[in-house]
């Protein structure tokens, strides 16, 4: 008899809650497993004994939770050392853990693969399963990833709106994404185009150099086709040298403790914006920021992201039932579109990330291709809202003034 | 015989195309208007004979185009003087309209004043009818206008969601929200929480003095006692002299026509963010503006918004046709909850802004009373998304480090 321990790390999603519900209650079904305990804010919990007990929950709750986003257990952004996991591993130890399932996104799988390391070292008998999430859809070895399908309908909502904001009042509209060097998110925002000349019309992704000449260039020629221009620009678009263009904008950077630079904010859509205005002379230039809202807004779900998120938790235990050591759950596609899962090495994740294939974007570098559009549609889920549009006549000129 | 003509003007809604759907599918009802036509971008669609024969759209599309948010037609931040209105109303004598049905906030209702004493110079017989529209709600002699709930219920979605992200990995939050002189649309940020401990935890109003010093004492009081903040600000805040913080802290500031103050983009969020990490020490603040999403987000529409939005245009021409010269069509609360209609003189809501009563307001000045809440609550409309929580129990501490 054993205990199993979940964890949450990372940024929130929409269904990282899905997969917490997928480990506990897959793991009630196997009998050698006595508990389901939960970390508080991950490994910071871990080494602070801040656990719970999850047998303590209804079915009804957990599916409510489930349905719910954020990260219930609270998350953390610690990307702990080998002195860390140490530590964690004598709290491990002291309360009979045997199978850790930790959801997040890579840092949360070197984790992992620096305590499965230290536990075998130690003799100590504990699995450490790796639940893929992450937004940035960035993970290797998946298809995609628990988390990303629902954003990516955020971001189609938004920009299919904003395209009708942008319709009704004209000038140029700027919103910055999310996915920091990965351009899935900011891709996304493509399949928010219904009619023809529906935007976003331009679309920076980081996979490509970002140029201020050539996006001043791009915007011009926009607004003189379609006399507005709609734009969706990745967080971390950079020049040729890999200097991000906020950092290169803003007065003040911040770094977290990945050492990464700090994304967020509106200072790139603002600083954006200021450079139309200032090169271009257009009067109505508006940016904005989608923000935290991509991760968290309450009521805005892929439901295919919901049932494969689930089912990576429930995927993760019976792995570790049937014996694995380590390693992280992948989601792989078969067909189009059924999703299929396989337990990888948590080497294969680790230490880097997944880009844009050079498929899915176009040849301008400012738009996806036909390969991204069938490689989304699946994900966004059903019941996607529809934008429509008046299909009425032009009324004869009398006056003919104009 | 005679036509009518139907316009949007100003910020579109989520729910402003059920207005120009009710509008046009009561028209067609009554025999004596031989015609409806729309006006492309407004005001600025008439001077510039931008007409549409909206008898040519099916009923079928108009429905679709209604549950659409946007400004199908197209709108304007013109805001015509006397010399416009005159070219306007020559444009209406050529074709025939004798019917106006305007669709918008206070300046459009100025504009149908103008029109309308014009008309009555000229002889010529012309119904002008308002047709409210903000997502402020700041519109004189309506308990609430169309779109306010909508964008309400998106603020509501938004802050719950931010509340669970922040309550994950903690620090403070804080996101700006329309509403201008008005506090109604940042108030309803408080309908987010369930929880006793949820955010927003601080709420600032236009309707109260914005005061730096202040608002950092409160942050720090709130961190100290939930360990997080998550603070709703409206873009409109201000300080004694009722100079906007915004104007105090940002670089620049653009004016639109109406000489307003330029209040979007990410710089107060991103300033406010600064006073708290420099003076606080606190390592964790995020800001964000909820921006034109409030508006336009495809998706987050409340049905009780929809029906009175339908209900309003249908209204317009219901006292057009029993002979109404000129007004506005205001709604009334009658019980809780149902609304009802009447007709107001245009001089009632142009030229002056409603905001908040005192009564809405908590007495610290941070928080909104029940009293607010019972106003909003049948607005938001049914079907809004709940977050849940997870109830477990700790587990007993073992080797009790901390």
């Amino acid at each position: 008899m054993t205990r199993a321990l979940v964890a949450q790390g990372g940024g929130p999603t929409a269904v990282i809650n899905q997969s917490l519900a997928g480990v506990v209650l897959e793991a009630r079904r196997f009998s050698t497993i006595e508990s389901v305990y939960g970390a508080c804010h991950g490994v910071r919990g871990i080494a602070l004994e801040d656990l719970v007990d999850l047998g303590q929950e209804t079915a009804q709750q957990l599916e409510l939770v489930a349905a719910t986003p954020g990260s219930a257990l609270g998350s953390t952004r610690d990307k702990p050392d080998v002195k860390y996991c140490q530590d964690i591993l004598r709290v491990l130890q002291a309360h009979e853990i045997g199978y850790f399932f930790y959801i997040g996104g890579n840092d949360t799988a070197d984790t992992l693969r620096i305590l499965s390391q230290e536990a075998r070292k130690a003799a100590y008998p504990l699995a450490c399963i790796h639940v893929p999430k992450t937004v940035d859809n960035d993970l290797m070895c998946n298809d995609h990833t628990p988390g990303f399908p629902s954003a990516a309908r955020f971001v189609v909502q938004a920009f299919a709106g904003a395209n009708l904001d942008n319709a009704a009042l004209l000038g140029v509209y700027v919103a910055v994404v999310m996915g920091r060097h990965a351009g899935f998110l900011t891709a996304a925002s493509a399949m928010a185009r219904k009619y023809p000349d529906d935007g976003p019309h331009l679309i920076y992704l980081p996979e490509r150099v970002f140029a201020l000449e050539k996006f001043l260039t791009d915007v011009k020629a926009t607004c003189e086709r379609f006399g507005r221009c709609v734009v969706a620009v990745s967080e971390g678009i950079h020049d040729s040298s890999g200097v991000e263009i906020v950092t290169q904008l803003a007065k003040s950077v911040e770094r977290d403790a990945h050492h990464n630079v700090q994304l967020s904010g509106g200072a790139l859509a603002d600083l954006l914006c200021e450079e139309i205005k200032s090169n271009l002379k257009i009067k109505r230039v508006r940016g904005e920021t989608l923000g935290y809202l991509q991760r968290s807004f309450l009521g805005c779900v892929s439901d295919v992201d919901q049932r494969e998120a689930r089912e990576v938790g429930e995927k993760a235990v019976q792995y570790a039932m049937r014996g694995a050591q380590d390693g992280s759950v992948a989601i792989k596609r078969t067909g189009s579109y059924a999703a299929s899962y396989e337990l990888t090495a948590l080497t294969n994740v680790t230490g880097k990330t997944r880009t844009m294939s050079d498929a899915f974007i176009s040849a301008d570098g400012t738009d996806i291709t036909d390969a991204f559009r069938l490689y989304l549609l699946p994900l966004l889920g059903s019941g996607t809202p529809e934008a429509h549009r008046l299909r009425s006549n032009s009324v004869e000129k009398i006056l003919k003034k104009s």
